[in-house]
């Protein structure tokens, strides 16, 4: 069989669907790489290192659509959504396509989708069990974006993170708080104190505490109601809880030089944690990394893809951060679809096991219609 | 007495000479703080952070000048070569002026501004004497640059800089090569150590070998004749010397995804020591950060100022970086000026005792001329 690798085609998009060390499993697994030219330059793969692996280059991006069995995209359907219907039209009956299609944010894009009759997987829905751990790609792309959130506010602020005891003085440290202790801010709080920086750590679900005091941060307490919702995500919680965990953030928030949000609720607009008061009450110079731009953004004042100043505060809305580390997030995202290619193929062959939960949690279109329960659900179909 | 800051006038430049912490040991010294308005606030301190610790707000730019008996400037006569000029019009006899001058790259400037009779003490001139370290400038705003480097290399790389085992496989840590061990060399490798890369150091002096390795890189030998010049500062070496550690250092830079380079010889154009050949060697992605891109840059391809992309390597030459991190730049700059002052200033009245050797040193400019022997000596003065 063959799997076929697109150049990515979302504006600004550097990540590729499979590097090249993803050859020589997929080779045992009975599986050729097809992949379209320059796919993973953006990525730190060239041509070349894909041939030397064993990969053939295709002679166009129709070629890798009409010859491949199995497509690898980082972004298709909703995930894409001005290009990505070009792509979505070459699919064929029977042929697979695995990439982030956001399903729960357009779920009629994805019902509509479905029409070429293609089997479409989109791995943002694989469940959080033990076992696919290493296919979950919310997680692998989440761990980038915490690294990251605190280089952008490192590089933002006018002080640096760690004490430094030097001769001309000593000088304190960065006071970091990370909302939302998901693999995301986890990252973020590792990242910030291996850089040297006073971290404050908070989750609405308590069970977290430990995690976050592991990695040496304080946990903030906020003595609410738990909120710890379906398969480890954080559940939304009503509007009175919100005001609540307002009025205790702004105390924390104002002692803070730099606020890292990342709460974000798949399919959902993210809940305004960081109110324009709280911006109000940072020091001059703090900045703030919302994390949760993308769906709306977890402070008030936040302008997805833009650098907000307001209140001698920095306030940055970052878009698509994976893709600003592109060479280990499609390393990770490689490794994750390899292990899930894993589940999926055998002796060369697509084996369509609709018992394995990780299988049927993610087949989202087949034969037509959309499959997924809750997608349909999303979508307002019975 | 009164101690006059200016507002910095240096397009771009964010610092601040005194920050408000130092009116209270200013005031021990008999010395009150005269500063003009909107002085501090680029670097977070709003006028009435002043006011609050004592010191009063000039109603002008001209007041300052006029009124103090000692002016603190960050930047002054050729460090501030498009609007200095005008400032150094407004001094009168006797007035003194504490700023970084850069004597050394234009001494004709520094003679020059002897014209109006003031004393003017440049505190890059400041010796490498035990007691002197707490007014060491370059070495407080080296400390600020060394570590803003890494932050620079870390956002533009294609991957992060930790080695990270995670459910999605194994990533490799960056590999980063610091090129001059010096005060922003040690703070780079401490860094980039501090955010898990694994870090090479290299210096032409073996004797800092030892501080390298004590931060936990690994210094790279390069079996060639010490250079070690006076004061602790690197010596300039012969064109065969340099040939001989370009060859050496390509393996080196080969295997690198970052290099950060810091050899600046103090008034003098900066060593070329990273070819077009290694930049080409490097890995695809790459990053270069040359902090001696202002005297002309370590590497062939700087352009200072300017992020130039070449052979798929980035090569960043930042200028004046102490300013993007305003608020402990000032801070420490703040602080080797209040050091320097309880030298100068006795009961409210400078005591300019020229058998110290931390004043006689820093002294440029009395009586209407140029007094500092180095600084005429460039100047090709008797």
């Amino acid at each position: 069989m063959i799997i076929g690798v697109p150049r990515e085609t979302f504006p600004g998009e550097r990540r590729v669907g499979l590097v090249p060390t993803a050859v020589k499993p997929l080779t045992r697994l009975g599986a050729e790489l097809l992949v379209e030219s320059q796919a993973g330059l953006a990525a730190g793969y060239p041509d070349q290192a894909y041939v030397d692996a064993g990969a053939r280059i295709a002679a166009s991006r129709d070629e890798v659509f009409s010859t491949a069995d199995l497509l690898v995209q980082v972004r298709a359907a909703a995930s894409n959504p001005a290009t990505g219907q070009a792509d979505l039209e070459k699919l064929r009956e029977g042929q697979f396509l695995i990439a982030m299609c956001d399903p729960l944010s357009d779920p009629q894009a994805m019902v509509n989708s479905a029409d070429r009759g293609a089997m479409i997987f989109s791995l943002e829905l694989v469940p959080r069990i033990t076992r696919a751990q290493s296919m979950d790609v919310l997680s692998s792309m989440a761990t980038i974006a915490g690294y990251k959130a605190v280089l952008l506010a490192a590089n933002q602020l006018p002080q640096m993170f760690p004490m430094m005891m030097t001769a001309a003085g000593t000088l304190a440290p960065a006071r970091v708080f990370v909302v939302g202790a998901g693999v995301a801010g986890l990252q973020a709080i590792a990242t910030a104190k291996r850089l040297g920086a006073v971290v404050l750590g908070y989750d609405v679900r308590p069970a977290v505490k430990e995690q976050v005091e592991s990695l040496g941060a304080k946990f903030v307490e906020m003595e609410l109601e738990a909120a710890e919702g379906k398969g480890g995500y954080a559940r939304e919680m009503d509007e009175e809880f919100y005001r609540k965990q307002r009025e205790m953030m702004l105390r924390v928030v104002a002692e803070c030089d730099v606020v890292i949000t990342t709460a974000a609720i798949p399919g959902k607009k993210a809940p305004i944690l960081i109110t324009e008061e709280m911006v109000q009450a940072m020091p001059p110079g703090s900045a703030i990394v919302d994390l949760a731009a993308e769906r709306g953004g977890n402070c008030e004042l936040t302008k997805a893809g833009e650098v907000v100043e307001a209140h001698d505060v920095t306030i940055l809305g970052p878009l698509n951060i994976p893709s600003d580390i592109p060479r280990h997030a499609s390393q990770m995202y490689s490794n994750n679809v390899t292990t899930f290619l894993k589940s999926l193929v055998k002796d060369g062959k697509v084996v369509l096991d609709l018992t394995d939960e990780v299988i049927a949690g993610t087949l989202v279109t087949r034969g037509g219609k959309c499959v997924h329960p809750f997608v349909r659900e999303l979508a307002g179909l019975p």
